[in-house]
């Protein structure tokens, strides 16, 4: 029995006997299910990968030898193999654990991947740069994210590179969040599916004389194909292997050494169970075990049942409602789960599109349905609309399509960290043409943003919302509307806070409770600006606090300097966001919140700041 | 014979017999050799499709089926074909017609792709929303456009919707703007050579029933594989026809005749000869005619030849210059001609990655090398610069990687119009955290960033630089280096001009040839500002103007009127940019500078304007 909580570094895991090893992994996955349960995090891919982990870091020299985990959070196994297992109570919690791949815990976290799908592109530069011919360089990656365009773009490179150590691993649980989609996915199955011909395939190969490979080259391709096709790693220049049974310690540990000492670009295709071992999330088809709240071992439910409505879920609601009266279309890239769209797609499957992690493809095929005059919500995660900045810009927003954007995660993610960070998007889509950027205070906004933007905008529109739990804990009324003008939450006259989204809402109740003096107005429309009231708030000629919850450049306080500074106004205008270089780590919402000058009484304090200094 | 300016529509062509067609394709050949050597613009690649459109408008119902012209500078035939041949002698002109797709231009332009891979995923949306199921939606895109991460999203979403009418025709020259990269590329010179055997395949696939193919799936396959492997397509649900040779016009409309039939997602392969029928473009291997200025027919040579080097020209010299001294590397997707790095390419092959059309990849690669603490410089234009916005974001800015952008073709690009213009970066990359922004005024300063972006600074590092003409005709210095503060190009009382690039060069020049009371200040570093300076500008209280040939949000006008707001400055600030709503259009740079307010008359004005005012 190994101390999991003492281990330093990986070498220890060389000694061991394979007995040894399935007993670590029968400990680590047992780790897992008790501290996620406490934690929350990122189970099931977890469970799925303890074998293969284990087995890496047997075959490969963890000194020398640099792994590349796609998609951070499949790595909590090579977390607790590199002497982080004592720091798991406090895994994704701020100051604690990260719950993906972070250069400053651990020199053996050699890649920062929080968005999927770079570890192919990584290591070609890694690879490129290196001037160690020895070192292997390793790809840990899953079957959704190496269909992404960046990896794909990343497999078309490195496919030509020879003789440099580049091993792709594709870890392929069928599963990616949800159920894995598009054409390749079919290729996965059938590659599953060619164990035995491809086993005769090895041998056949090893039979033929180099001789007939250059000469007749055609003929060999088609003996072999006989038994099994190329594939399409093998028409991208890989030598391809596979697929094992990557829960099978043993035989994982066998695979790697063979091919361990091939220097040609490798992908080695095993098989895990995403889940494995833990009965819950073994059976789970739509991914609600992929990224956890603390849950009951037990029972598998999560610990805190909350009666109010997040966010995502008012705006599925809203969509499932709402498509009884009129028709349109919902895409979206791989949240169907995280973004609740799974009753929707169920009841209007040809409405609906789950593209898999391809957000560039998602923007430009809602833009063709909106060529068709056809309403179309793209729902995406502001950190992953990032991903389709140039298919927005030129085009959705400079053809003027109208997209009704649904930006899920707006603003500080929690646990998520800086890689997920909802702080951009304000500023990227302010910059382009013709598009209109929103955000509701409440629930009852979204409705009636939803509703404004499904049946009276007629340009690409932007809503979006948070993280977590609204107000509501049902919905009233499908049928409200609301306009982009500005409204007055509150009315005072020491000074005025402006801002958008939940927050300010927060601040009219705070300055409510308090009995602060001060007009609070809700600038649900960022892009257009409610000129009338900018007007009105200047020319009462007290202080104005902007609050943003986002990177400040180009938003909402840059906007009322500008108005203030072409229109000769004189109020101060006072910023209350982040500066460029502010790069916010994970965390609870609520402990970034107290350290980041977002909780209550930051805000509060903020406002008396400015009402004392007056 | 055909007037080809007479053609109103293209219902004339169903009308021609094989012997007419040909002619047709033979006069248009040489009336684009004839209208492009007079406008300039994109050559070699409509050369090499004149066949394959006219088949294409013989075969489908133009007043139903839809065409998208995937980057839509090879849809000249098209153009011809559909009514635009009268406006060729405006080609690409201010007011004239543009260079690539225009749905404002004509109702058979229906997706405008300035940038490259979108029409896969445009024509997803297009059929998904479409209501008439006789309707074929036909993508035309090259071999290098389709290697490309939308693409292949676009690919692998499609390749599993069935019956659906899409045909995607790949469009192989074997070179796309130079020599195709990748290792698709070697899949797609595999698929030229296997023509005979698939010959064969296609016979056995008529020979072979249903039920075998239903119960020996396998053994169906092994058989074909015997003759030839399934290939990449295929994999990816398409069926596949081809190569075939799509400069062969009366085989091309038999081919497309006989696939017009099925309804199941299609490629259709045809290999086409860029530049075919004008020996200077047949010739072309590094990609010289791809676009091009005005030339002489006879020789081949451009009609006017400067003496003044490019920017693109500076940093290629500057880079092969400085590479005798030290190491670095150069990544660059797809501007290997463009960006006149064919000398450094063979030269240093080691050290230079033409990854293709991978903005993408390339940012994340990059990041790779940053990682070994070499030095890297990606080069990329600036509105390509877009696609790899969160790979800049989280990869290289957000982890502090030094790489060094060569961001080109920035500001008004002329006549590529709106889909190129270089009018983003700034306001991405300022929002971006420990990322530095800079652009020289001159030749002389290009360099001097150059090294210090190489020798000096840590961060990430921006150098943008004009498309066009410098101000030098040979570098003296390769070891001249500045630093980030701003200089005072000219002193003066009255008001202070602020800009960066040629443009603030343009000023001082204008402001001593007019001899105003200006102060003129050379903002090269963006990001950071020079806080110091900007003490000395604010305390003078005389109006200051900012120029900036971007779109302005969060840039440099912001900064200031954010820097005059927190340090209680009361100078009025005036801003010469562009809004977000703004969208240019095609033209020469001169007269889209005359009509957007940046000619030196234009900024003259604006300056005594203010002077005027104080």
């Amino acid at each position: 029995m190994i101390d999991l909580e003492k281990i330093k570094d990986p070498s220890f895991i060389k000694d061991l006997s394979i007995k040894e090893l399935k007993a670590l992994a029968k400990q680590i996955r047992e780790f897992l299910i008790e501290n996620i349960s406490n934690t929350g995090g990122h189970l099931s891919s977890n469970l799925g990968i303890v074998e293969l982990t284990i087995a890496l870091y047997y075959v490969f020299d963890a000194e020398k030898d640099e792994f590349l985990f796609d998609v951070g959070h499949q790595s909590y196994v090579h977390k607790i193999l590199t002497g982080r297992a004592k720091d798991f109570k406090t895994l994704r919690q701020f100051g604690g654990l990260s719950g993906y791949i972070s250069k400053s815990e651990s020199k053996y976290d050699i890649w920062e991947s929080g968005h999927s799908s770079t570890t192919i592109s990584a290591m070609s530069g890694l690879m490129l740069a290196n001037d160690d011919n020895d070192k292997k360089i390793i790809s840990i990656i899953g079957d959704s994210s190496i269909v992404n365009g960046v990896a794909l773009e990343g497999l078309n490179f490195l496919g030509q590179i020879k003789g440099k150590n580049s091993i792709v691993i594709l870890n392929d649980n069928k599963m990616g969040i949800s159920k894995s989609v598009g054409a390749l996915s079919k290729v996965f199955s059938k590659l599953r599916r060619g164990k035995f011909f491809r086993a005769i395939k090895t041998g056949l190969n090893k039979i033929l004389p180099a001789f007939i490979s250059r000469f007749f080259h055609q003929i060999k391709r088609g003996i072999k194909g006989f038994i099994q096709q190329d594939n399409i790693f093998e028409d991208l220049g890989f030598d391809y292997y596979g697929p094992y049974d990557g829960n099978d310690l043993k035989y994982c540990i066998k695979v790697l050494q063979k091919i361990k000492k091939t220097n040609e670009p490798l992908v080695i295709h095993f098989q895990t169970k995403k889940g494995k071992g833990y009965i819950h999330s073994e059976e789970d088809a739509q991914g609600h075990y992929h990224g956890v709240p603390p849950f009951n071992i037990e029972t598998g439910k999560p610990k805190n049942v909350n009666s109010e409505l997040s966010y995502s879920q008012i705006v599925s609601d809203y969509l499932l409602n709402k498509r009884k009266e009129q028709e349109f279309y919902v895409v979206n890239p791989a949240m169907k789960s995280g973004a609740n769209l799974d009753e929707f797609a169920r009841l209007y499957p040809n409405n609906f599109f789950d593209v898999g992690i391809a957000e560039e493809h998602a923007a430009v095929m809602s833009a063709g349905i909106a060529l068709r005059e056809k309403n179309v919500f793209l729902l995406m995660y502001s950190t992953f609309s990032q991903r389709a900045y140039d298919q927005i810009l030129n085009d959705i927003a400079r053809t003027d399509l109208k997209v009704i954007f649904g930006i899920d995660r707006a603003g500080i993610v929690g646990e998520d960290g800086s890689t997920h960070q909802g702080l951009y998007d304000v500023s990227m889509f302010m910059a382009m043409p013709n598009i209109v950027v929103t955000m509701p205070k409440d629930g009852k906004e979204a409705i009636g943003l939803l509703n404004y933007a499904l049946n009276v905008e007629k340009h690409p529109i932007v809503i979006r919302y948070p993280r977590g739990l609204s107000d509501l804990t049902k919905i009233d009324d499908y049928s409200y509307q609301c306009d982009l003008s500005w409204d007055i939450l509150n009315d005072g006259n020491k000074c005025i806070a402006i801002g958008y989204g939940t927050d300010i809402a927060r601040i009219a109740r705070i300055v409510n409770e308090k009995n602060l003096d001060v007009m609070v107005v809700n600038a649900k429309s960022l892009k257009p600006i409610d000129l009338n009231m900018l007007h009105k708030i200047f020319n009462k000629n007290i202080p104005i606090i902007i609050f943003e919850q986002i990177i400040s450049s180009g938003t909402l306080y840059h906007k009322c300097l500008e108005f203030k500074e072409v229109n000769n106004y004189s109020s101060k205008v006072i910023k209350h966001s982040f500066d460029c270089d502010t790069i916010i780590p994970h965390g609870s919402i609520k402990d970034v919140y107290n350290n980041y000058g977002l909780s209550d009484s930051a805000l509060e304090n903020r406002i008396k700041e400015v009402l004392g200094n007056d």
